[in-house]
């Protein structure tokens, strides 16, 4: 059975997401990150990866894959027949590794991460004020579209889900963009979205805060 | 012909390594980034992509790609035979997915673009204390293996080539990682990669400097 290390609320949201979506069983081990240790048992969680890290997925064959744009893609391909990702050879997959990557760079390390991980001591000003230019870009692709790839829901989706689930906190209002507070609605009724937020929510209450 | 928007010694240096390892005729068009005009004829690059950056990649059908992760790897699958890419089906193709995101967004987004792109008004320290721990990945990793992925070239060597070369420009001392210093200079041992630099360096007298 694979194997999810997440943090409540964490970019691991995602692979959460995805697993459910792709009815796929898996194990899911709560990893504290401000003390890098694995709820289970209190052991050092740069055991498991040495990133210190969510998400980490555990392979059937023991192996560990790091990194959501490869861990949404792992899970998406181990069940083809739920559509999570465009097959191989379809041209849209190369849109699916483009949105991962955007979002996995522009959203989360250059925006979410330092918002949530560096103190504000007026350093965060400069990736505050790009933002509004970076969602510029999900926000025109999604004006007329339902989901970021082809015409049905992908692990991108996931993704981008996780992301914009973060910017309230993260203190930027999303109702600035008309088509990413709908795309966030309609996602948010998904049942695999409101199990996934509704199960982590509720853990959050028993971890300090990491969001991401 | 497959076209290239790139700026000199930019993140796109890495596409113009890997057209050249798969063999591949391309356009190069060069790009002023300050300005956002392409140098050919003082046209808008936001015209070419609404983000502004680059690499864009123009498909024979006139599609544009954005990304470095999804064009190297639509510039390796074009090629399959060059191998720059494992196949699709073979399992390192996630361990690829895994490296082309931690390069793309931990060492470019989380520390060379903010390094090149804001000001120094004390908002660089935490991206730059952070990048130690950073690089300690790739560095264990290569400490006993030629190459990121598998036993041969790929692109994910070809990112990590460029982000490499940037951390002297970036005022870090790879001479802290062994492994990363033996790779890099393994890897400016090819003919693809002392082609990009040279032609990059020559073409960047011409170009203000805008390097990451
Ligand atoms: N590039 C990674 C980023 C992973 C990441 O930043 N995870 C955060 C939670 S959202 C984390 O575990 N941070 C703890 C740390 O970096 O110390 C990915 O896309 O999976
Ligand atoms: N996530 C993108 C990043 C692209 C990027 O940041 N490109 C830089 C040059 S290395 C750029 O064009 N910056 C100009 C800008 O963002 O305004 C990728 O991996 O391709």
């Amino acid at each position: 059975m694979l194997q999810l290390y997440f943090s409540p609320m964490a970019c691991s949201l995602a692979s959460r997401i995805a697993l459910t979506e792709a009815g796929l069983d898996a194990r899911y081990h709560l990893v504290h990150l401000r003390t890098k240790t694995v709820a289970d048992d209190d052991s050092d969680f740069r055991g498991v990866s040495p990133k210190g890290a969510v998400p980490v997925l555990v392979l059937e064959n023991g192996d560990r894959l790091t990194e959501s744009a490869a861990v949404l893609q792992y899970i998406a391909d181990a069940k083809p027949e739920a559509g999570l990702a465009p097959r191989i050879g379809d041209p849209d997959r190369y849109r699916l590794h483009e949105w991962l990557s955007f979002i996995g760079a522009e959203i989360h390390k250059a925006f979410l991460f330092p918002t949530f991980w560096y103190k504000d001591d007026g350093s965060l000003a400069k990736p505050r004020a790009r933002i509004t230019q970076t969602l510029a870009v999900p926000s025109a692709h999604l004006a007329d579209r339902e989901f970021l790839v082809g015409d049905r829901f992908t692990v991108a989706d996931a993704h981008l889900t996780w992301a914009l689930l973060l910017l309230r906190p993260a203190g930027v209002d999303i109702a600035q963009w008309p088509s990413l507070s709908a795309y966030l609605a309609r996602m948010q009724a998904r049942p695999s979205v409101r199990d996934a937020i509704a199960t982590e929510m509720e853990l959050r209450k028993t971890v300090p805060a990491n969001p991401a």
